[in-house]
């Protein structure tokens, strides 16, 4: 059986005119490889709303898991929830529950819920929420989208709340060669044994170290039997 | 004149899953920026046939430029170049100039030019050279596609040949306004001024530092007079 595919959207000029580098991508890939969920692609758009609602419904459409970041905050540019609602077309607006934890959050601070901070209970109708112990303003889910806080402690505490909830597959194994040779040395061979394994991806990623060339040989799947075959064949072929 | 726009396709296993991190989005983006050029878009696909055309043929159409970085070596899994000729439906072969680039680099250094290494010059018909010079295989431009190599160094050394050859617009500005006050706190009148200046793009990035919240106000634009303006405004409001 294959493994279930995800795809991740980050909302947010900030990453796209070179200001943050974004450090959510990094951290969503490797918790979704740990549960046998294939990223299959990531897309990074600005905070405009037709660039959002097409990449959200094009991706919901391809994956059978859709993680977005950013964008949903108190301020005028935080705008994900309500283009959630228009790529699903449901109503959306400030939600109670979605209130009530804010309300009881800024209470117990002695500080004013007014109007910006209530845009952070703005729910799509039929979205489930996803609790935020960091900064308590939830995220939510609809269908199958997640959609999550861009500040990577917050996006980090909503991945670990929604990775349990997913469907995974097989454990993805990847096991690493490092070949001290140039990958226009190895390539013929290592072609023909990507051929041999169709089940797994062999991927091959060239580095320069004190002025020698080298490559990582990695190899990944699902079948650790046929994984530890083709590590064994490598290593006959390029470490003898 | 709205400033031109570009996007970015990221291609390659390893990122999405989690075990590099990209570095050449960051390094474009700030760029791009230099020269007025916005960069309004960044997807990542895997090393997959049919994703990457797509891709491909959805920015190329949507941008005014595109940028894609990897996969344009010589291992089995560097498709890039035969995906290009795909989206473009023009034939792609080993040709004569980028060989002879590879054949001269080789023979210096008393290496074969063997077959896996001639995937390197295989380069789809109309397209132009990108001179390399770090490695000599070589990146293409085709129509408003420039592809270049995933390795940073030479992605880099791609992005400096071809900046210069791109219609940029005015420089865009960016100014920063540091506020000790939590978002929810500034989000009312920070939206207002937004409103005010709809030629800016004003964003509003929380953090947290020493148990306190507070928030980066940017204001991007390319007309410095209207940049200037808001920043008072806003150092009016927030800094009083």
């Amino acid at each position: 059986m294959p493994n279930p595919t995800a795809a991740m959207l980050v909302i947010g000029d900030e990453i796209l005119s070179g200001r943050t580098r974004d450090a959510n991508m990094h951290h969503l890939a490797q918790e979704l490889t740990k549960v046998g969920i294939n990223l299959r692609e990531v897309r990074i758009v600005s905070d405009d709303r037709d660039a959002i609602v097409s990449a959200l419904n094009d991706l919901r459409a391809a994956h059978d898991t859709v993680i977005t970041s950013g964008g949903i905050g108190p301020t005028h540019d935080d705008i994900t929830a309500d283009c959630v609602a228009a790529a699903f077309g449901v109503h959306v607006d400030v939600r109670d529950d979605a209130a009530a934890l804010l309300q009881a959050h800024y209470d117990s601070r002695g500080m004013e819920f007014n109007d910006a901070r209530k845009r952070m209970a703005r729910i799509p109708d039929g979205a489930t929420l996803i609790e935020n112990p960091v900064s308590i303003a939830p995220g939510f889910t609809i269908g199958n989208v997640h959609v999550m806080a861009g500040v990577p402690s917050v996006f980090q505490a909503m991945v670990a709340s929604v990775i349990p909830t997913l469907t995974g597959g097989a454990p993805i194994l990847s096991q690493t060669l490092r070949v001290d040779r140039g990958e226009g040395d190895i390539a013929g061979p290592l072609g023909r044994i990507a051929e041999e394994f169709p089940d797994l991806s062999i991927g091959s990623y060239p580095f320069q170290q004190n002025g020698a060339y080298g490559s990582n040989i990695v190899v990944r799947g699902s079948d650790g039997v046929q994984v530890d075959h083709a590590m064994a064949r490598l290593a006959e072929l390029f470490t003898a």
